[in-house]
């Protein structure tokens, strides 16, 4: 380090403090060329759009020297074996969320969302500074990848229903597509938790083969149509409080990497963490106008229903703790963090957010 | 565009999947020392800490070629100059927060905050996605900078007390050290606005000289001690939902970089947006309780209180609306971005929001 510091020091001597021609000292940095599958389809421009910033930025900042080129889900492999493609080696970098793979562990549910977990703020602080980010790398350690957090829905809806939810009672037999984890919880209440890929979603809510479903929010539910046939849209999603995305990349070609295109996959990752976050923050209010202009019935779970989840999920999380070594060990790190988001969030942007939604909701804003 | 990519294609065709030598076709960038001046003291880690990532993040990924050294605040010019010595060319770069220059015009308020604005998530999609970037590059024209996005408190605290505030009328006369815009509007309810150093704060509260001090959250407000002189710390901030920080870079100098190396500052900048916001909710938690435990009053200020400087506000921007063009522009993207931005975030950010914060109430989380 102090060697290389000497060198640096000495090469950049004759350097003014403006542009100068780039002395014979460091060469160039080597041309690359990598794979990207992606767990999301085109059609998704949020989603799929951080894919295609990731890549488009590690080439600008590389000075096009380091390409990356993304592929979609099924375009290498389908879009739940991004992890797998990325372990054996069939691509470098994977674009997916983590809590894809919870059938392999469920501790992989903390790169992505917890039910009753962290926002999406909160995600960012527990995973770049409150240990989240370390506590990850060594679970990811048995998988033979490096995990970087790459984008982020925000918090999402709670899905497309059919019939009205007012009572706890009312979820018993309910046919739900919803993700694994949340399905697991709300088993515990009654519901028969369907696992359905996204483009058979709208035709298995019309003939009621099920009864709801939950995708992400406005933006893209909007363009999968399930409003035309499931007229209840509920929130909040209270199993992805956030939705934050994961890039994996294979662990031989990462080590195989100069430094400083390492920092360029971390740096530029997290701007596609923020970019995403903003994407979607921009696109769902103009869509969910648009879906109440539909007649669509918007309305919060009632407070016993979340509360009746919220126990479930703690007897759930308790279950898992209790078997399940590596879960125990980010839990209890994560758990105890999250208290103290809360503790916080509630304060000044729990007031200020709060205080503004009143005035909306009095015609002031 | 498409000769280049032939160009490139055909340089590459010898590269393999994995790292291969650089040809000579690409040879690499140019080195460059540059100067940032921020306007933060290096005794803020949050803030000051934003402007070494920069420096450090943008080293790394040019391979130590384009350095930047950061200077503190006063080191090379005073806190609410770096925004004149970018201008100027005495550095290169200023870390600073664009609202310390709403003498020159009011107009820089928008990329930091507007009372009663957008909070931090709103902030970045209006920025990134809303037309807020262009709005103010068209704005900073005239001050020969560019400016970008770069870190950000969160929503900010209501400051310190020595007297309890119960209705409006305990505003009148109040003497409080509280920034340039917010301190305007509030002089429509009587207070008397201060601008004080952070370093002179404290003795100026603890003498009585003034009744009220606000500075950012727990985290940064702990270290300036305010806790000990007065005891009433209220939220929210309402003039400061969000307090975005902004990174200037000299016109010219900008001009004079490789596309490769805009990008590097762009992208770093990102990064460090979330690293910050990031920052400040991993430390913010702890503090706020070490100051509750400290004997400090926490409360929130008086709905009619929040609701009279909601008028003000009104009334102080309609003011300048009439009267200023340049505000006038981005006020028309700005305001109509805001109500569509609190229509969403009331649902699912907010829905789940608002009920972790009650399971936290009740002693659950």
């Amino acid at each position: 380090m102090q060697r290389r510091k000497f060198l640096k020091t000495a090469g950049a001597g004759a350097a003014a403090a403006t542009t100068v021609a780039a002395p014979a000292l460091a060469q160039g940095q080597p041309e690359l060329k990598w794979r990207l599958a992606s767990s999301f389809p085109k059609s998704l421009d949020t989603l799929w759009g951080g894919a295609e910033l990731f890549c488009r930025r590690v080439s600008e900042l590389t000075d096009g020297k380091f390409k990356i080129q993304p592929f979609a889900s099924g375009e290498i492999v389908p879009g739940f074996q991004v992890l797998d493609a990325v372990q054996n080696g069939t691509v470098e970098v994977g674009q997916t969320a983590a809590y894809y793979y919870i059938g392999k562990d469920i501790t992989f549910t903390f790169d992505t969302a917890v039910p009753f977990g962290l926002n999406s703020r909160q995600h960012v602080a527990w995973w770049m500074h409150g240990g989240g980010r370390e506590a990850m790398a060594e679970f990811y350690k048995d998988y033979g990848v490096v995990g970087h957090m790459m984008g982020g829905t925000g918090a999402q809806m709670g899905g497309w229903f059919r019939k009205e939810i007012k009572t706890v009672d009312d979820l018993k037999g309910l046919k739900f597509r919803v993700g694994g984890f949340a399905g697991q919880i709300l088993g515990k209440l009654g519901v028969i938790a369907q696992q359905i890929p996204g483009g058979e979603i709208y035709p298995a809510l019309e003939k009621g083969t099920i009864d709801a479903a939950e995708w992400v929010g406005p933006y893209d539910d909007e363009r999968l149509g399930f409003y035309k046939v499931a007229p209840y849209y509920y929130y909040p999603g209270w199993w992805e409080g956030t939705g934050m995305g994961t890039a994996y990349i294979n662990q031989k070609a990462w080590d195989g990497l100069p430094p400083a295109y390492q920092k360029v996959i971390e740096t530029t990752a997290d701007e596609v963490t923020l970019w995403m976050l903003g994407k979607y923050d921009n696109g769902n209010p103009a869509a969910l106008r648009r879906l109440v202009a539909a007649g669509v019935k918007l309305q919060p779970f009632p407070t016993a229903v979340l509360e009746a989840c919220f126990n479930a999920t703690n007897e759930v999380c308790n279950e898992i703790v209790a078997k399940n070594a590596k879960f125990k060990k980010v839990w209890d790190i994560w758990k105890p963090y999250r208290s103290e988001q809360v503790l916080w969030s509630r304060i000044a942007e729990g007031g200020f957010d709060g205080f503004m939604a009143r005035m909306y909701g009095a015609g002031k804003v």
